[in-house]
C-alpha cells in the first residue's frame, strides 16, 4: 500500500509533466512560424488535447489496451471501466505502478502527442476543418490501434525477440512522423518556400518562446520517459532521467556544433532541435542504456538532424518546424539503437527493431494517406493563396495575435 | 511514516503547482487585455502572490483553521504555532496527510487566488492603490473567514446534510467572483467598451500568452484539486485527476462549438475559457463524480460560458477576461451539481449547496460593496479618463511593458 | 525500500524544478535586456545547461564530491561510476535519500547556475566565444572545485564550527556573483549606460517575460530548497517550502515599499528583483529557521537589493539584470544571517560563516580574473562597437528574435 501510493504519486506527476508538454509544443509551433497563423496554431493545439483526451476516454484507451486479442485490432468496449472491488471500492490489486484512474490518463497524455507532431509540420496552410478531422481519426483509431501492436500485448511484443519500445520513439514520435511526411508531400509547401527552384528561410516570428518551448518539452520528457518505467522504482526511473538529460545535451550540442562547422553561424534553431532530436533518440531505450550509451545516442541524434533538415528540404519537402527530422528521423534512429547500444543490443534485437519500424510505417503511411487523401480529393486541405497569404488567423478564426503590435507584411 | 512521507510529497507538489497558478493567472490576464496596462497587470499579481502569503501567514490561517469555534467566526491567534512534540521536535501525529508547515502552506497558496479573480474583471482601469487596500482585506480577512464556515468546520460544515465543496468551486472562485461583480458594478466599464450602447470588441494584445495561462492553470488544477484530497490516497488522488482534466476537455471543446454554431467563428478565446469553465465546474465534487458525471458538468459548464458571457455584456457588465462567467457562474453551476451527480446526489444534498452559494453570496457581496463603496466614496477608486486612455502603466509606473516594439495607439 | 522509493521521488520532481529553473533564467535575462540581443542571450542559457550537464557528468561530479580527500582539491575520475552490487544492480544502500543517478542528476542541475548568473551579468556586450570558453572552465573545475570545500566534505566543512550552507547561497549564488563582478569590471558598462558619467536607465523589452521568469524562478527554488534536504524528511522539506516562500515574499514587499518611498513609484522590477533576492538570501539557512526568521532575513534581503542596485550604480558598474546586487550581495547577507537568526546562531558560526565568504571571495575571483583577464589580452572579450550599437542577434547569430515585428532602433 505505501508503495503503490509511491509509485501512484510518480505516476500522477509524471502525468502533469507530459500534459504540460502540450504548451511546449505549442510554444515551439508558433515561435517558429509567422506570427499571421499564431491564432490557427494555438486552436489546433488547444483542440488536440481537449478532443485527444475525450477521445481517448471514449475510444482509445479500450483501443491500445483490449486485454487479450489477436495481436492486430482488440476493442475492449467504449468509455471506461474501472475495476472494482466486492465492496464497490477501486480495486487497487489492478497494478503495482499505479491504479486505473492513473494509467488512463498517462497513456491519454500520450495520445494527442502524435497529432500535435503533424500539426508542426502541415502548420500555416492547412485548412483547419480537415486538420481536426484528421485528428480525430488519427489520435482517436490509428494512433491506439497501433500501439496495441506493443504497449498492447499486440503481435510485436509476442515476437521471438519482442521489439522494444520503451516510451515511444517509434510507437508515439515516428507515429506522428511518417504522418506529417505524407501530410506535407499531399500538401505542397508554403507560397515563398521555394522560389524558382531555391529554399527561400522563413524564419520564425517568436524565438523566445520557441525556446521556452524545447525547455517546456525537455521538462515534460522527464515524465514522459520517467513514467514510462510505470514505477516509481528507484534505479529504473533516476537511470531513465539521466540517460534522457545526458541524450538532450548531447544533442543540443553536436547539433550546434555541426551546424556552425558547416554553416558557420551559431544557430539557435539548430542546437534547440538538436535537443529534441536527442531527447526522442533517447526515448526508445531511456532505461537500458548506461550514461555513455545515451551520450552516444544523443550525439548521433544531435548530428542527424543537421542533414536530415538539409535533406529534407533538397527533397522539397516543406517542414516550418523540423518536424520530420525530430520525431521521424531521430525516432527511427532511436528504435534502432536499442539493438545496438545497451542492455538489449543484439543483432536479433536490431532485426526486431527493423520490423517494428517497417510496421509502424506501413500502418502510419497507409492510414494517413487514406485519410489525407480523401479529404484533399473532397473537400481540399489546403487553404486558398489569398488566406495564406494574409494568414489563417483572419479568415479561420477573424483575431489577431498581437492586435496592439506593429507588424511586418511578409 | 512511509505513507505519512509520501503523502506530504504529494501535498508539497500540489502546493508547488497551486503556487504556479499565479503565473497562469497572470499569462490570462495580460493576454487578454491591452498592452498599455501590462505591467499594472502583473504589479497586481506579483503583489497578491506576496502580500497575500504573508497575511495568511499573519492571520488568515487562524481565521480560517481556528479549531474549535461558535462557527461562524473565530481566531486562533496572530503568526503559526507549530506543534510540537515533548523533544521539541515537530509533531507529525499532527495529520496523516501532511504537516503543519505542508498545510499551512497549501492553503496559503488557495488564499490569493479570490483577489487574482477580481482582478481580472477591474483590469485597465481601477486604481493601483485601491486594489491593493481591496485585496489586503479580501483575502487577509473575508476569504478566510468565509472559508472557515466550511473547511474550517463551520456552520456549514455542520448542516445535516453538510455543505459540499471540495477543492472550492464557492470557497475560492465564488468568493472571487461576487467580488467582481461587485467591483465591476461600482468602477463602471472601460471607455470604448459600450459606444452609443452598442458592445465594442477590446481585443486582448498577447494570445499566446493567455493560451499559455489556460495550460498552465490546467496543470496548476492538478494540484488544486489534486491536493484537497489532503493526502496522495491513490484512488481519490487518481480519480480527482481524472475527472478534472475530462471536465476541462469538455467544458473547451463544448464552449467551442457552441460559439461557432451560434458566431461561425472558432473562436480561440471562448474555447480556452470554456477549458476555465469546466475546471472551475468539477471542482466542487472532482472526488465524488464519474468520468461520465464529470463530462457532463464540463460540458455543461462550456456551455453556460457562452451564454453567460453574452448575458454580462447584456447588462453592460465590463468584465475584460470573463472572470465572472468562469469563476462565478461556473462556480454555482459546480457548486449545484454536487447536488446533482455523483455519489452525494440527493435533494437535501442540492438544498445544502444552495444554502451554501447564498451563504457566501452574502459575506462576499456585502462585504465587498463596504470595502469598495467606502473607496470610491473617499479617495475614489478609478483612474483619470487621461491615464485610462494613455495606459495605466505610464501613469501609476512609469514604465512600458514592451519599449523596443513599435505599438498601436487604442 | 518504500522510504528510499518516497525520497528519490522527491529527489527526481526537485531536479526537475531546478532544471526548470533555466528557462526562469532565461526569461529573466531577456525580458531584462534589449531585444537585439535576444538569440544572443537565449543561445548562451541553451549552451550552459546542455553543456554544463556534460561537463558535470565528464569531471564536475567527481571533483565536487572526490570522497576521502585534502579537504581542498581531489578528484574521482573522469565519467560517472555507479555503485552496484554483487550480482550487477545499482547499489541501492548508496544514500537513504537517493540513487546514485539521481544524486548526479540534482547536483548536475546546480552545476549550471554559475554560469547563468555571470551570463546575465555581462549580457548585450560579450562576445560569445569567451563567453563559452568561461562557463567551460567555470562550470566545469572552478564551481565544483569550490563546491568540495563544503558540500564535498572539505576543509570549509571541517572546521570545528563547521560553515553552514544549506542550497547554496554562497556555494552557488555568490560563485556566480563574485565572477559576475570581475567580469563587469573587465568588461566596461554598455555603450550609452553611462552618459556624461550620468546613469541612463536601459529599459527592458519584454517584462511579461522576466516576471515569468521570476515566478519560475521561485517555483524552481521549492525543488532547489526543498531538494537541498536530500530526502523527502517530511519535517525538513515542509519547513524549507515555508521558508522559502516566505523569504521570497517578505523580500519582494519590502524592496517595493523601499523603492517606492524613495523613489515614487511602483517599480515592477524592485519588486521582482526582490523576491529573488528573498529567495537567495534564505538559501542558505533555509532548513534552519522560523518563519518569523525567514520573514526577518526576506525583508532584510529586499531592503539591501534597493541599496545595492543604487549603489552598484554608483560606483559604474553595468549590470543589466542586477544579478550582483541579487546573487552576490543577498548570497553574502543570506550567508551571515546562519550565523545571526535561527538553530545555528551564534558567535562561532557567524566566524565560520566569514570565513567561508572570503574563501569562496578568493578563489572564485583569482580564477574568474585570470580566466576572463586573458581572454581579454589575447582574443578579445568584447565585441565591436558596431556589432554592439546593432545588436549581437545580427552579427553572431545572423538571426533575429522577432522578424515579424517592427522595433526601435536604440
Amino acid at each position: 500500500m505505501e508503495l503503490l501510493t509511491t509509485n501512484n504519486v510518480w505516476m500522477m506527476i509524471c502525468t502533469a509533466l507530459v500534459f504540460f508538454m502540450h504548451l511546449g509544443f505549442a510554444f515551439l509551433e508558433i515561435g517558429l512560424t509567422r506570427q499571421k497563423n499564431t491564432i490557427n496554431i494555438l486552436f489546433k493545439n488547444i483542440f488536440i488535447i481537449t478532443v485527444g483526451l475525450l477521445l481517448y476516454c471514449l475510444v482509445g484507451f479500450n483501443l491500445m489496451y483490449p486485454g487479450e486479442f489477436n495481436g492486430f485490432l482488440g476493442f475492449a468496449g467504449f468509455g471506461l471501466d474501472a475495476p472494482l472491488t466486492a465492496e464497490g471500492a477501486l480495486d487497487l490489486a489492478y497494478n503495482e505502478g499505479y491504479t486505473y484512474w492513473t494509467d488512463f490518463l498517462f497513456q491519454g497524455m500520450f495520445a494527442a502527442t502524435a497529432a500535435t507532431i503533424v500539426s508542426g509540420a502541415v502548420a500555416e496552410r492547412m485548412k483547419i476543418g480537415p486538420f481536426m478531422v484528421f485528428t480525430i481519426l488519427y489520435v482517436g483509431l490509428i494512433y491506439p490501434i497501433a500501439g496495441s501492436w506493443k504497449w498492447g500485448g499486440g503481435f510485436l511484443d509476442s515476437l521471438e525477440t519482442p521489439f522494444y519500445d520503451f516510451a515511444g520513439s517509434t510507437l508515439v514520435h515516428s507515429v506522428g512522423g511518417w504522418a506529417a511526411v505524407v501530410a506535407v508531400c499531399l500538401l505542397g509547401s508554403r507560397i515563398g518556400k521555394f522560389k524558382d527552384g531555391k529554399l527561400q528561410a522563413i524564419p520564425g516570428h517568436n524565438i523566445p518562446l520557441a525556446t521556452a518551448g524545447v525547455l517546456i518539452l525537455w521538462l515534460g520528457w522527464f515524465g514522459f520517459n520517467g513514467g514510462s518505467v510505470l514505477s516509481a522504482d528507484p534505479s529504473l526511473t533516476s537511470l531513465t532521467l539521466v540517460t534522457t538529460c545526458l541524450a538532450a545535451a548531447a544533442g543540443g550540442v553536436v547539433a550546434a556544433l555541426t551546424s556552425t562547422v558547416l554553416h558557420k553561424n551559431l544557430d539557435l534553431t539548430m542546437f534547440l532541435n538538436g535537443i529534441l532530436g536527442g531527447l526522442v533518440g533517447i526515448t526508445a531505450g531511456a532505461d537500458q542504456m548506461s550514461p555513455t550509451d545515451a551520450v552516444i545516442i544523443g550525439a548521433v541524434a544531435g548530428a542527424i538532424i543537421v542533414f536530415a533538415v538539409s535533406l529534407i528540404d533538397k527533397l522539397k519537402l516543406d517542414d516550418p518546424v523540423g518536424a520530420i527530422a525530430v520525431h521521424l528521423v531521430c525516432g527511427i534512429w532511436g528504435t534502432l539503437a536499442v539493438g545496438i547500444f545497451g542492455n538489449l543490443a543484439s543483432g536479433a534485437q536490431f532485426v526486431s527493431q527493423l520490423i517494428g519500424v517497417a510496421s509502424y510505417a506501413a500502418i502510419c503511411i497507409v492510414s494517413s494517406f487514406i485519410i489525407i487523401f480523401i479529404m484533399k480529393k473532397t473537400v481540399g486541405i489546403r487553404v486558398s493563396e489569398k488566406e495564406e497569404l494574409e494568414g489563417l488567423d483572419a479568415h479561420e478564426h477573424g483575431m489577431d495575435a498581437y492586435p496592439d503590435f506593429r507588424l511586418n507584411e511578409h
